[in-house]
C-alpha cells in the first residue's frame, strides 16, 4: 500500500510525534511534525520537525550541524506516533548532550546520565 | 534534587507523552501520563499510563497480563516527555506485536515489519 501521510492521524494542531531513535537503539530526543513536514522528512531523508514554539519547519541541524539522516520512518498500530531510525550527527540535544533523555528519576531525585558533548 | 512529578510539563490535557523502550534498546510503544499515573508508575514500578479514549488509569497488562515493569524512567531536556526503560512481558501493541511500531514506510510503500506473537 502507497504511504500518504494524510492517513496518518493529527492532533488538534496538526501535529504528530515523531521519537528519533539512532541505529545503536539509542533514543534521542522527540518533536513534532505535521503532514508536511512529515512529507519532506520521507523526500529529503533530511529529518524536518515542526516547530511549536517558532510555527515554523525545524529542519533538524540546519544551523547547528547537528542533522539527522532519515533510514527508516515506522508508524504505530494507531498511526497517530511515528518511530524514525536516524543517523544523527553530533550532539541531538540542545545542550550538546547526545541525547535529550539525560535525565533520570529513576530513585526519587534527578540524575543527569550523561554530559554535554565538546 | 528530588523528583517531584508536578516539575513536568504537561499539555492542556494534563498529559506527557511516555515513550516505553525494552532493555534490548526496541521502542515499543508510546503512550500518555498524567502527573497521578508518573507518582504510580514510579511508586509501584508497574507502568501506568493515562487512557485518553476511556479517560481512567490504565495499569499496562492488567487484563492482558503484558505488563511493563519500569527500569528506568527518563525525562528530556525540556520535561515534556518521558522514555520509559522497561521489561516487557508479551505484546506491548494490542495487536499481539511485540511493538506498535511494525510498520515501515521509508519506501512510499507500507511494509509489515513483524507478525503477532503466538
Amino acid at each position: 500500500m502507497k504511504f500518504d501521510p494524510a492517513s496518518l492521524t493529527y492532533n488538534d494542531q496538526g501535529l504528530i510525534p515523531a521519537i528519533a531513535q539512532d541505529t545503536s537503539g539509542e533514543v534521542l530526543m522527540m518533536a513534532w511534525m505535521n503532514a508536511e513536514a512529515v512529507a519532506q522528512t520521507l523526500e529529503t531523508k533530511r529529518v524536518t520537525y515542526w516547530s511549536r514554539s517558532r510555527q515554523a519547519f525545524w529542519i533538524k541541524g540546519e544551523t547547528s550541524g547537528h542533522t539527522q539522516k532519515l533510514l527508516d520512518m515506522r508508524v504505530d498500530c494507531d498511526r497517530d506516533c511515528l518511530l524514525l531510525v536516524i543517523e544523527q550527527e553530533g550532539a541531538a540535544c540542545h545542550t550538546m548532550r547526545r541525547s535529550c533523555f539525560y535525565t533520570s528519576v529513576i530513585d526519587g531525585t534527578e540524575r543527569e546520565l550523561m554530559k554535554p558533548i565538546a
